[in-house]
């Protein structure tokens, strides 16, 4: 919890703390070359987004603002109360999948079109919403615990930000547009204003680092105004209590996220940022107690947030059913980008565990292959197969047991896709002593560290499939540094080479669990490789979780691997009821071509047997309706 | 199966078939004369019927009618869409207590005076409803999804069946404001007429059986007509989907009661009283076989059904968590009427079983012991103790941990109310043979059999917490007639004794489970004995239900147990974590005093022992707020 002296610069990140441990690396300091998350940063920037605008487009909540801009609402007016925030998600997505390809222009004036669209509807003072305000609309913030105003906002400045990070240069107005929205909302919420909060955090997160992002302190001092001011009960209480909208509890007295996951994760995400920005250690420490207390009783083994159906919202502890699990899409988001503050702040790499959990298990999942379907609901026992015809309809949201490429309530595809495009501002970070890799994957690495050195760096590797990361040193180094690579929890056993360039001899040592380091005076040609160990293990759920005891996950490296149903046709299993089959745990899980997985598995009632290949999770459903369980309970259980 | 001819008379029963395997005995054959149902009865009758009244009026859902009579409707109409029907809902319970009481005047003349206030409120064609058909209201019948408008009415028919049947002489005028309703449903909604159903089933089994009191076949046609209505897909698809409101798919065609679980149990209900009237063998053998797979796969241990919050519905097959197990009041009593007409139409006692199941363990725990509070839904675990601050306000509905007072949905109040006023007539049944006894409760039981002998009995016992059922026969018979007894599914091991009159002799056999029957000559001072074992034993769930795998149930004769936090005070285990503690299966549960049941309880962190009373689930938080479990870990799972 030491917290260094960081510079903020103009790097391309979502996150730019003004202090912290550790520093990040933009997406002009590191990109992704190859490997499983490129594979999907190349699909989301060609399929998912041009998806995303088509829908956007076709259901109405981008010609919202057309109508706005000519005076023709409400009529016509198409979407939910917060189809605008869908809009500036993808305008935030937009803008970073063109920092990661370091411009392209037809990308750019896509974008730029767009942005038109969306100035032409602001008001003269700077407030911009297509539900409210209008004659034959409700009033301005007449209904702040469902409306979603300052919600919408909140994704406007996150698009702001990545564009001014991206394209600071940039003329087409988005900045503009949401510095004036952020203007009006401090002039009526500010100090001696408006004092109740929205409904659905978001406009924390987003304020504080368009704060930042223009050196505009006053956004930073209104996201500490609305996080203060939740837990004073000034929203309507509902038949969930108000800790839906975490208006029960002070930010700061709260022992554990409750209520609505994504709501949860935004608000501590904001609080994050406001206790960075302000030196609040108290506030910071009561949100590390409140992450350490929902990550180890409160997510499922996937990193997913959120068991309810009814309300999206946390269970209490231990309450993790497979069954309808919730574990919404976007609080599997919102739970990265809650980590990832706490890494900057602190360090610790628990978090980036959690990190990477969460992408494999919950983000990933949601896209398919082709990225043109997306879960928003990511439960982790189908019982029943969907059907075929519901594979490419409209979902209201959380119904299918297939990938649906749009939902009425469509926060889930933007929030991937804002994601993905960023992903690489995720991979490292810098301190003072050197450089941190959090996250593995083929990458090029090119920083200027704190003393002033040029340091530059290849990462190759075929992570998740293999554990071995292979850090290839490019420059020379004036005067030591070091270099850190997280072991994760899971990896027991792990072990670190080094090979000094044209030595001929490396040093291997063991790597502990958390994070190892290296400190030498790096030469072009040094090499260290990271060597964790990715046979298959099988995980036992924590006895007090009582929807899974007597059952087993099976994982490998970071990927949660699932029974599905499709896989045993031709096995002498393919009659048998899904509900029968049990793992046998006296055979280990076994390793096949690739990076798979083969158990035992057993029908408790014929006895039949049979060697069964297990589905990566987050590929689940890509062959077809069917059963699926993430948890297997043993033979006997 | 088979089905023989009985004959309907006027007697005060609540479902009278024309025909079918058994007649169901009514308020004027047999009276519950003490015992643990009695003291229901009387709690209900005078505390309970009060308390409702109360509420009725201070709420407004009563004073609703009288708005409505004079025309100061919908300015200023209190309450949900549906709020009539808990008025229907109270007066049948009156008009069952006054059939228990055999008279009450003042009972009698608070009902008269509402139904006073019901009728001045009904329009000149019959129509009757307070939120639909006047000027600032929906027009009549335009929200058939969610208005429930013929649910209203299908309440208020089985209040007039309760009054025809109890006071068929009766002027207040009831029976005449429910016919000219009826006649309005079938003219609206009759062959050729109005195709669509309600969203709310409930019209059918209340036409159905206003058809078979008053003897109009019409009324029992327009049931058939609703009842083929389902499945067609007439309501509008909704984000749960049309089997929400079972409009998915045909009910002859159905395999398992699915969706919103008490539209599916008051729609079987009303379908198998359809198929006993009109000889539809083929309806009635699709609904047995979805009472089959209902009560196998997706019915909680207690009888409860329904495991969803979020629409009040049956989950797939097995997805039975014990976590926000919804089991919804309502949907026990509404599957006990299920459950009784098809006992009535094929004498199956595990239909019997089933009904003492969810009595016992369902509709007997949402009143509090005073009868003033009540449970909506009924969780098989609570993790956090509710706040007394909850106890005495009005629930939205299924949130505390404590009985509510009342709802903003409050059907489950007077639906208890009208099962426990009405309870003697689910009690013993008569055929061409004798007489059957299905429920165990002290009772004078007289009535004619088939050949027109008059037969006298007098049944007692202290069960539940005693397992001997004495019955007397008190009036000596011409020829042979038959006695036969339930004999419960759980009770393995039961005998029958037969000791005649004056022989000083006696004939013991063993009793298997389902029916043991005695046929004889009897004579008055005839005793016949049923001895069931009532052991506490645990029981363990089925293999395929993931959410308790591991765990057990301690159950006594009809009776679920639970381990309640508030039983832990003053034992070594007072200071452990709940969640920590686990039951020592290698210890046979023990039997203390007044049937109560001691377990051993380990602390599986501390390795802390003790032994434990465990709490009957119905009687489970009448002591302040707690943490409970129904099913327990056993040490080692």
């Amino acid at each position: 919890m030491t917290r260094t002296a960081t510079t903020t610069t103009a790097h391309l990140v979502p996150v730019a703390p003004s202090s912290g441990a550790l520093r990040p690396l933009g997406l002009d300091e590191v990109t992704i070359t190859g490997g499983f998350w490129h594979h999907r940063q190349e699909v989301n920037g060609t399929n998912t987004l041009a998806h995303i605008e088509g829908w956007l487009e076709r259901e109405g909540w981008l010609p919202n603002f057309d109508l706005a801009a000519s005076g023709r609402l409400p009529e016509g007016r198409r979407g939910r109360e917060f189809s605008d925030s869908e809009v500036y998600k993808y305008l935030e997505a937009v803008s970073w999948e063109i920092g990661r390809r370091g411009g392209d222009d037809e990308l750019e004036a896509r974008l730029r079109r767009i942005v038109a669209r969306v100035a032409a509807a602001q008001e003269d003072d700077g407030y911009l919403n297509t539900q409210f305000g209008r004659p034959g609309q409700g009033p301005r913030w007449s209904d702040l615990e469902w409306g979603h105003e300052l919600y919408c906002l909140g994704h406007l400045f996150q698009a702001a930000v990545a564009r001014v990070r991206t394209r600071p240069d940039a003329d087409d107005g988005l900045i503009d547009v949401a510095r004036r929205a952020a203007d009006l909302v401090c002039d009526v919420f500010g100090e001696g204003g408006d004092e109740r909060i929205c409904g659905h955090a978001e406009v924390e997160v987003g304020l504080a680092e368009l704060g930042r992002a223009l050196g505009e302190p006053r956004y930073v001092e209104q996201a500490r105004l609305f996080v203060e001011r939740h837990g004073r009960g000034t929203l309507r209480d509902i038949e969930w209590g108000r800790s839906y909208y975490q208006d029960d509890v002070a930010v700061r007295d709260a022992g554990v996220l409750r209520g609505h996951a994504v709501r949860a994760n935004y608000l501590a995400s904001g609080a994050t940022d406001v206790a960075v920005e302000t030196g609040d250690d108290e506030l910071l420490h009561a949100l590390d107690r409140q992450w350490d207390a929902t990550v180890a009783r409160r997510t499922y083994v996937t990193g997913g947030q959120g068991s309810h159906h009814q309300d999206e919202a946390f269970g209490d502890d231990w309450e993790l059913p497979a069954d309808r699990a919730y574990s919404e899409t976007c609080a599997g988001v919102a739970s990265v980008m809650f980590s990832w503050r706490l890494l900057l702040a602190q360090g610790d790499p628990r978090h980036a565990d959690q990190i990477e959990r969460t992408l494999f298990n919950v983000i990933e999942t949601s896209p398919s292959a082709q990225g043109t379907a997306f879960y928003y609901a990511n439960t982790l026992h189908q019982r029943q197969p969907g059907s075929e015809a519901e594979a490419d309809v409209v979902s209201p949201r959380a119904h299918s047991s297939l990938r649906a490429p749009w939902f009425d309530v469509s926060c889930c595809p933007p929030n991937t896709a804002r994601t993905f495009a960023s992903l690489a501002a995720y991979v490292a970070t810098a301190d003072a002593s050197g450089i941190q890799l959090h996250q593995y994957a083929p990458a090029s690495i090119r920083t200027t560290l704190a003393d002033g050195q040029e340091v530059a760096l290849d990462v190759s590797t075929e992570y998740p499939a293999s554990g071995v990361v292979r850090v290839r040193v490019l420059t020379d180094a004036a005067s030591p540094w070091t270099l850190s690579l997280r072991v994760p929890a899971w990896a027991s056993g792990a072990s670190l080479v080094v090979r000094p360039a044209g030595s001929g001899l490396e040093q291997r040592m063991p790597a502990a669990r958390g994070v190892v380091s290296v400190e030498r005076p790096f030469a072009a040609g040094d090499e260290v490789v990271l060597e964790l160990p990715v046979a298959p293990r099988f995980t036992r759920p924590d006895s007090r979780v009582d929807a899974v005891r007597g059952c087993l996950v099976v994982e490998r490296g970071p990927e949660v691997f699932a029974l599905e149903s499709v896989d045993l046709a031709g096995t002498a299993l393919e009659a048998s009821d899904f509900a029968d089959l049990r793992l046998d745990a006296a055979v280990e899980p076994r390793e096949v071509a690739d990076g798979g997985v083969v158990v035992a598995v057993v029908d408790e009632r014929t006895g039949a047997r049979a060697d069964v290949p297990l589905v990566r999770y987050h590929d689940w459903a890509e062959r077809g309706p069917s059963r699926m369980r993430v948890w297997v309970p043993v033979v006997g259980s």
